[in-house]
């Protein structure tokens, strides 16, 4: 045999300690798809919890394998989480989002997304406060119940939106999602609005100082997507890529999106928001520039990239939840553990009642014209408090950030910090994603069957109110649409500003940026 | 203002380190696609070209606004390089090859590619070894040499290719494709077997066992590869993942395509075998059994990724360049440093020439049939010696896997070979692949002209010869019409096999693993 020298054994190790923890992590991702896809027909299990679970199992083996040493083979780094992981799922969302029905629903969707978290997130950290000492959990500063506050208010839609369907319940479906998204842009947004205050002087200033940097990330953070999206868009349509260019189009589109998350995050705004932000300007604008294949093939590589991204965080969660090292760690015993987890899920569910039900009908009455169809029945209200009761990644990702360092604490305190944001996750996707399609299905019996009839009838009914709100629909048409209900318009500022809006985007957006309307390109 | 605590600075600081770094780089990568875009028309520059000036531009902007300290914001990780940027170009060469040409020419191509690579890595090894001494550089050990031979003997025919057309010189443009993805193949496998020699006990065993290690090597990674191609195809074929699930179908081809990357590094065998391999078999098989619409995705996605992947190396390269602390560390004056340059590009040349002509009339001997059109004419000759002559990515690569020890080097020695790889690659790119494009249109004048009825013509006689290696025809045609032409087939020992292969592709392969023949799809 040849002589291997030290220093080659050096390299090989190293490169070794690189790849033996990818090939697994890959190996897995692959087995979640096949399983995933095995198991889509299935009544109780979705693609969360199938990941979650076989990221426990190879936890376990792991575990055996290492005899008992260690659980997992990555260490959970949230800067991977917030800089590859999160940006093409927020992406994506943006970018197939149904605008129509987002924007139909816009000041609800804020409600719940902006003013919701607010609430569930005050109801937490005061529950918290006040309960957490009586179970033996002491030692958390005021920062770390404002924090949890906001850990804990970050939903995780997926499990609902798997089971919904954008044709059988438009409504439903685009409140669900919307809330999903806003709601996790809004968590960090006021993550990181706490991690700034100074918790010795808390007043009713540190409130309002906390709501003045809320809306000043808000806004500069979907300024700044929202020109990103319009500099690629108006990049496509004057470079003229044209047909043998499909790579170049694609190429452009993708790093631009993640170019504005990161200097989102460099200028310390909301990537989230920003990223969002810019996929929806991109599919309105920059889409339409494309070559007909660059339009499937971008549609495919985003939601592909958000999906392998989905299934890597659930993967690592069901992975790490066997982290024996962060357990040794807790001081609590058996019974004022589950006490605390069962605390946490008892908050939470509070603090979403909190804002759900009277969200709606605060909704509800400002809907309250009497043809209108998007009155949120009691029915809708609660599968709507349901889908916001999983946690999810962001839950996680926050979790690791505000209590450790790198993915490795050594304070008991924060270890149990995670090991609770953990468990809670895993419960609240494990126990209550199993409860949903038969939830569902109990509330929305006919959803399924008798529904697409009709869905139909009221979608034509919907069509003849809102014609202002189609965006594929002609510009003149729409004009005249509106000269006939201009009391109507009146009645409803919402409507006036859509109507605005799409006059606005024909007449000057669509000619500079691209869009269906314009006919005569010049490519 | 809110009082920012010492913690949440760190935090930033260090999540900063990531993001201005990334930023900038996807940044500048926009600019490149504009900018290659733009100048897609011109004769004398190609992209590889125009991400190496850019990069050098950013670096003398980083150089000139860190007050020369620095001119990179990156240092350069080898394991970057071979982990992630690597597979994709490697993957996206076997997925888009045209195998008809590739296996038409096959034995030539591993001639130029395998035994090529040998003769210019000895050439190169023994006259640096006979030269360098005398240019007063001295101080390499000889390991160092014979690495040497092995970095400058990989190609980058990138540049070519660009000029080149698949469909105006079909054989010209697969010889130099395939050279080029042989070629980087066997300089990887080649660095590896040199690193394991015993430089202490150098003698004609060590080249038999280095021909073992790398015919070992050659076929292990060869049979990993299709493997998990053939796996992938029988997985998307039996699971029928259907209309619905196109993004599943794409993110499994794209994770088991890096997966079978990972496992060739695992096991130390060559990982651009295997996934050249891996896209081979793919394209074959398993892109047959996925949508329409994820077949569209899938080419455009690995395209996309290896373009990306490309770019970041030749901007990485220009960027480097101006790495003022390699080049304090060099002990030769400048008139030596040239004197060095100026041999190893001649050196590159010596070795390229004693391969290329011998071997291309050893392999017109081989195709003497007189109706054969795959002879290689002296000009064409030329053209593959010129379009080898480019070195890449894969020599940097190799060189600061090397020299360095993650991207970072002390000693003067290494340093200055570092240097010197980067200055040729540069010198090599920049000045050869200027000239590229008025010397293939100087030797194939009417290439672009009145070639396309001359090709046409010869196509169709080609097919009427060889019709046993089009992939796209009916097994029964083929069959038929092997049986007239049995004694062409004792003739020509390649021609059998394929014959052999496509009837055993036909009968069994496809069945199982997917592809053109089985139309009765159960989906």
């Amino acid at each position: 045999m040849a002589v291997v020298t030290e220093f080659t054994k050096n390299m090989a190790s190293e490169h070794a300690h690189l790849v033996v923890p990818t090939s697994l992590f890959v190996a897995v991702l692959c087995l979640c798809i096949v399983i995933g896809h095995l198991l889509q027909e299935n009544r109780w299990v979705n693609e969360s919890i199938t990941a979650i679970l076989i990221g426990g199992i190879t936890g376990t083996i792991i575990l055996v394998l290492s005899k008992g040493k260690s659980s997992h083979i990555l260490t959970f780094n949230e800067h991977v989480f917030f800089i590859y992981l999160l940006p093409p799922i927020i992406f994506n969302a943006g970018f197939q989002v149904k605008k129509k029905q987002f924007f139909h629903n816009f000041l609800t969707i804020i409600l719940f997304g902006v003013v919701g978290v607010f609430i569930s997130s005050s109801i937490i950290t005061a529950g918290s406060w006040w309960l957490f000492p009586k179970l033996n959990f002491v030692g958390l500063k005021a920062r770390d119940y404002l924090v949890l506050g906001t850990i804990f208010s970050s939903t995780d839609t997926v499990c609902t939106l798997q089971v919904l369907h954008q044709d059988e319940t438009p409504l439903l479906y685009s409140l669900v999602f919307g809330e999903g998204v806003v709601n996790d842009a809004t968590s960090v947004v006021l993550f990181n609005a706490v991690q700034k205050i100074d918790v010795n002087r808390l007043s009713g200033k540190t409130a309002l100082r906390v709501i003045g940097d809320f809306f000043y990330l808000f806004s500069t953070s979907t300024a700044l997507g929202i020109t990103a999206g319009l500099l690629t868009a108006y990049a496509l349509k004057t470079l003229c890529f044209g047909r043998h260019s499909s790579i170049r189009e694609i190429a452009l589109m993708v790093l631009m999106a993640y170019l504005s998350y990161l200097l989102a995050e460099l200028f310390e705004l909301s990537g989230i928001l920003t990223v969002f932000f810019c996929g929806i300007v991109m599919s309105h604008y920059a889409w339409h520039n494309v070559t007909d294949s660059s339009r499937i093939s971008t549609r495919h590589l985003f939601a592909m990239m958000s999906f392998v991204a989905e299934t890597f965080i659930f993967l690592y969660v069901g992975m790490d939840a066997l982290d024996i090292e962060k357990w040794k760690m807790s001081k609590l015993s058996f019974g004022n553990s589950v006490a605390i987890y069962g605390t946490i899920i008892l908050l939470m569910s509070l603090g979403r009642a909190a804002f759900v039900f009277p969200l709606s009908a605060l909704s509800n009455y400002m809907n309250r014209h009497p043809e209108r169809t998007s009155i949120i029945t009691f029915r809708h209200q609660i599968i709507i408090w349901w889908a916001g009761l999983m946690r999810g990644a962001v839950s996680i990702a926050l979790a690791f950030k505000q209590y450790t360092f790198f993915g490795v604490t050594m304070d008991p305190m924060n270890a149990m910090m995670i090991t609770n944001t953990i468990i809670v996750v895993l419960f609240s996707t494990v126990v209550f994603g199993f409860l949903t399609k038969p939830l569902i299905s109990y509330l929305l019996p006919h959803s399924a069957t008798n529904n697409i009839s009709r869905r139909d009838s009221k979608t034509l009914k919907e069509d003849m109110n809102l014609p202002l709100l189609s965006f594929e629909e002609s510009a003149t048409t729409n004009i005249n649409r509106a000269k006939d209900g201009l009391s109507m318009l009146i009645e409803r500022p919402v409507y006036t500003i859509h109507f605005y809006w799409r006059r606005f985007d024909d007449a000057y957006m669509r000619p500079i940026f691209g869009g269906p309307i314009s006919n005569l390109s010049p490519c």
